[in-house]
C-alpha cells in the first residue's frame, strides 16, 4: 500500500478558550465545546489511495476484475530461506523481547551486508533494527530534531514522511522537484530556501518518481548538509532494486552524520513482517537506543530471527528484480504506445510516475474512470505532491508480469 | 524486560544562540557548537533494570548461575496453538500489509472477547490492533492531546509512560500513590492537583504495584474524568493475571470516552511478537486510523494470523496464571520469613513491590550486593518512582516455580 497526506487545516483549541464548561480543580474551567475532539497532531488527512484501494475492492467484491498497479509492496513473499528460518525459530525460540536495538546476529548480517555490497565498513552497534522503516523514521527526528524545527525534502515524495514530520511538531519545507532535477533535490534547491532547515529527507530510488541520484550528486548533498549542519536523512528504502541506469550509492560512503534508513520489505519482500533498520551516526547511538526502550521494547522478534536468513536469499530475490526489470519495459512501451510519453525516468524501485496532464487538470477523476472503465487501478499524483500532483499519477509494476502487461494494453486501448 | 526513565535535564540548543557557526542561506547563521547533539527530545534516560540486566548477564557469562526476578515478561512461549497457526499462516499467507487497523478476523476476535469475559459490547470498528501496546500508546497520546497537555499518572508506574509523553512534548504529572490508596490514584488525589490535567492513565493491575482498581473506583474515576473532560487512559495491559482478590473491571464498562489498551505480550504470553489493541472512543477513530497508517502502516501481520487463535487457548494460559499465583504465595512466605514484609498487595500482574527502607536507603545498591552475593536479580524501584522508588524493588514472579521458590530461599538466608 502506497500512501499520502496533508494535515487538515489546524483549529485553535476551542475549549482551551471557551468561557463554558465545568470549573473543578480549586475552581479552574476545565472543559467546554471541543473538549473531546481530536488534537491538532491527530488531524492527519487520509491517503487518497484508501480512497482507490477501496473503490477497486469494492469493484471486485461485486463480481469485477481489477489489476492493481496502485498497490506499493512486492506481490511476491518473502523468500523461501527466510519462511523457513521463521519456521525454525517458531519450534526453537521463545519469541520473546530482543535487546531494543535488535538481535545481535542480524545487526551482524546487517553490517556484512554493507561491507559485501557497498565495499563499506559499519560497526554493528550504529545500526538499529527497528519496527519497519516507519519506526526509524520515528526514532530519527525525534532523536535529531526540536520541535518547530524545519526539515526539506522532495515533493513529490512519500507521504507519510509529511505527516509522521508534522505530528511531531516538525515542520517539513517542500522543495518542488520536477523531471528538470529528475524529481530529486539539488544543492542549489537547498541555498535558495529563504529560511534555514535542521534536516534534509532524500529518497534515491524515490517514491513515487522512480530516480535515482547519482554517487556524485549524492556526495555533494551530503557534502553539502555536513558544511551547513544539516542532519542528513537518507531514505535506502528501494536499495536492491534498480536496473543499471544509475549506480546505487549509500550515504553511509560519504560520512557518519547521516542517519541511513533502509527496510526488509523492499528488495527482501517481507512487508508484513514490519522489519527495517537504521545507520546510526555515533553522537545519536545513546538518544536512539533509549527512545527505542521506552517507544518500542523491541522489534518483533520472530521477524528477526527469520530476516537472518535473508542475505543468503539473494538469487530469489534478484530473480524478483529481473521480473520488476521486464515489467517495467513492457509497462513503458504500452504507455508510450498509449501516448504517455512523459515518464519520469524509472532508475530503481517498481514504480513509473507519469505527467498525465495532457489528459486531465485532475488525476483523481482520471484514476477514478481508469478504474471503472478498465479495472486498471492506479494512484493519482496527489497523495505524493499537493501543488502538482494534480497533473500526475504512480504506476506500480510489482505485481505479475502477466497483470502489469494486461494493464498496459487496457491503458492502451482506452479512450480517456 | 521493564523498564524505566526519566529525562534528562534539558539544556538549550546551543546552537541556536550561537554567534559562531558558517553562514548559508542568504546569510543567517546556521550552525555552532552543540549542532550535532542529539534534541531535547532525544535524551531519554535509560532504563535502570537495563543495568540490572547487563549485571546479571555478565555474570552469567563468567559462569556464575543468576535467577531472574528483573524480567518483565512470561517465561512460557507463546500457546501451542498461536503457534501452530503461525506455521499454518507461515505456508498460506503472503505475510503483506493489513488493513492499518488490523486483520477484520482478529479485531472480531478481540470483540467476542470482551462480550464473552466481560460480558461488554463493543463494535469491532472501534478495535484498533498495534505493534504492541506501546504503539498504542503512542497513538492515544498524539490523538487524544496536544503539546503541553498535562497528564496525570500514579507514581509508582511503568516508567515507558513518563518517557513516551515526555518525547510527544506532553507534560507528565505524577501523583504520589503509596500504600495508604494501594498505590493507585484517587479522585481524591485529582482533586487536589493544583492545575488541570487533560489527560489520566490508570493501570490496573499496575505495574510494578501489581494492585487491581475495584469496579467501584475504576468507575469513580471514570465518572469524574468525564465530568471534568479529562481524557482517560486505561491500561489493562495484565488483565487475565489476576488472584481473586479484587473484580477485574475494564473502563470500557463505564462510557466510551476512556481509551482502553491492552495487549497479547503478558495473558497471552506473547511478548516478542509485539502485537497489542487498543478500544478507540468514536470521536477519535478516524484521527487514530490516519496517525497509524502514517506512522506504522499496519501491525506485523504474522503475529496478527497467529493471534486469532489466542483466544482458543485459555485452557493453557490459565495453567499460566495458575504456576503465578502458586509462585507469588511461596515468594511472599520467603519474603514474610526474611522479614520483608512491606508488600504492595499483589492482586494481578507478576509482580511484588516491596518497601525494603528497614534494610537500605538506596536500593540500587542493595540490587547490587543482592545480585552478587546469592545471583538473585531484582529491580530497583527508581525505575517506577524516582521520588519514592529508592525504598522499594520490585521482584516478578514470571519464572518458573523452581527458580522463584530457590530465589525466595536465597533471599531469606542472605543477611543483608
Amino acid at each position: 500500500m502506497m500512501l499520502s497526506s496533508g494535515v487538515t487545516p489546524s483549529r485553535d483549541d476551542q475549549h482551551e478558550k471557551s468561557g463554558e464548561g465545568r470549573a473543578d480543580f480549586r475552581g479552574q474551567v476545565l472543559h467546554g465545546p471541543g473538549c473531546w475532539d481530536p488534537s491538532r497532531r491527530g488531524r492527519v488527512a487520509p491517503f487518497m489511495v484508501m480512497e482507490v484501494l477501496r473503490a477497486a475492492n469494492e469493484r471486485q467484491a461485486a463480481g469485477g476484475d481489477v489489476l492493481h498497479l496502485e498497490i506499493g509492496q512486492p506481490s511476491t513473499s518473502a523468500p523461501r530461506g527466510v519462511v523457513a528460518a521463521a519456521h525454525a525459530a517458531l519450534d526453537r525460540e521463545a519469541i520473546g523481547y530482543t535487546d531494543a536495538m535488535g538481535l545481535p546476529a542480524l545487526r551482524d548480517g546487517i553490517a556484512r551486508w554493507y561491507r559485501d555490497r557497498y565495499g563499506v565498513s559499519v560497526p554493528a552497534e550504529r545500526i538499529a533494527v527497528t519496527t519497519g522503516s516507519s519506526c526509524a523514521f520515528l526514532l530519527s527526528f525525534l532523536a535529531a530534531f526540536s520541535p518547530g524545527d524545519r526539515v526539506a525534502l522532495a515533493a513529490p515524495g512519500y507521504p507519510a514522511y509529511r505527516n509522521i514530520l508534522t505530528s511531531l511538531d516538525l515542520v517539513p519545507v517542500e522543495i518542488p522537484a520536477g523531471p528538470e532535477t529528475r524529481f530529486q533535490p539539488t544543492v542549489e534547491h537547498l541555498q535558495a530556501l529563504d529560511r534555514p532547515v535542521r534536516g534534509l529527507i532524500v529518497a534515491s530510488p524515490s517514491n513515487p518518481a522512480g530516480t535515482m541520484l547519482a554517487p556524485a550528486e549524492l556526495k555533494r548533498l551530503s557534502d553539502w548538509c555536513v558544511e551547513n549542519g544539516v542532519r542528513l536523512i537518507s531514505d535506502e528504502l528501494y536499495h536492491g532494486i534498480d536496473f543499471g541506469s544509475v549506480p546505487p550509492a549509500t550515504a553511509l560512503s560519504f560520512g557518519d552524520r547521516a542517519l541511513v534508513i533502509n527496510s526488509f520489505s523492499k528488495y527482501f519482500s517481507m512487508t508484513g513482517w514490519r522489519l527495517g533498520w537504521m545507520i546510526v551516526p555515533p553522537e545519536l547511538l545513546r538518544a536512539v537506543e533509549c527512545l527505542a526502550q521506552s517507544l518500542f521494547i523491541s522489534p518483533p522478534a520472530l521477524s528477526q530471527f527469520a530476516a537472518i536468513a535473508a542475505f543468503d536469499c539473494t538469487e530469489e530475490l534478484d530473480g524478483h528484480v529481473a521480473r520488476y526489470r521486464r515489467n517495467r519495459d513492457r509497462l513503458i512501451e504500452e504507455l508510450h504506445g498509449a501516448g504517455w510519453t512523459r515518464l519520469a525516468p524509472a532508475d530503481g524501485s517498481f514504480y513509473l510516475y507519469a505527467d498525465v496532464s495532457h489528459l486531465t487538470d485532475d488525476s483523481q477523476i482520471l484514476c477514478r474512470r481508469l478504474l471503472a472503465e478498465t479495472g486498471v487501478a492506479i494512484t493519482p499524483g496527489v497523495d505524493f505532491d499537493r501543488e502538482r500532483g494534480h497533473r500526475y499519477v504512480r504506476l506500480s509494476f510489482a505485481g505479475s508480469e502477466a497483470d502489469v502487461v494486461e494493464a498496459g494494453r487496457r491503458i492502451r486501448a482506452w479512450t480517456p
